[in-house]
């Protein structure tokens, strides 16, 4: 957005191209197109969850990936860890401000794969049949 | 949705569930996270493109990458290829209607990248700056 003092400044704001290999949004695309991150932001669009639950919930994750997970997700500001000192400690993960912005948009294409499982069946089907 | 119709029919519709890893839909979920087929999908948004111009929209992405990933969006029943039988031969991809109804929600998490890229960096370097 170019306004008068936009204009005035040198540095104008940085524009950020995922089309563009060099372009850190290209890597912030990357990560993001993962199902772990998509699955684990959905699971979190529920509400806080505690580790074990929130394993539960995204099945089939090693205990490894789920860790990496939530570092990364932590790191990139879109999960964040409470920890409550009781015995044991209890760790809950819940989603950022940041992190609920994203949330919808993960969740509307796991949601996408849903609904549409039996087209893309059918798709597929129809194309192996042709060869 | 259950209609008397469907209550009469023994058989009802399939529940897909993405977060149950022996689902078919967890497989598709994965596929559609991949960082090339969400900048395929939404280079393809702008309309129907020549492999050349894809392999253009989409740096960086190999050829081998690109025909592969063209390959399964195209048995996914997402994009359609189109050979025109000109010399040299022409050949366009375009997406189907189901695609279409994909498009717009990997575009909005490429966006979300490129509009919330300056947030995430600032919190790797906070997160960086506490350890």
């Amino acid at each position: 957005m170019v306004t008068s003092s936009a204009a005035r400044r040198p540095e104008t704001p940085r524009q950020y191209d995922a089309y563009d290999p060099s372009c850190p949004s290209r890597g912030l695309f990357d990560r993001l197109s993962d199902k772990w991150v998509g699955l684990v932001v959905s699971a979190l669009g529920d509400g806080p969850l505690r580790y074990t639950d929130l394993a539960r919930a995204v099945a089939g994750v090693s205990q490894k990936m789920l860790t990496q997970t939530l570092r990364t997700l932590e790191r990139d500001g879109l999960v964040s860890r409470r920890v409550t000192p009781s015995v044991p400690v209890r760790v809950d993960y819940e989603l950022t401000p940041l992190g609920w912005t994203l949330m919808p948009l993960l969740y509307a294409v796991k949601e996408w794969a849903e609904v549409h499982m039996a087209e893309v069946e059918s798709a597929r089907a129809a194309y192996d049949a042709d060869r």
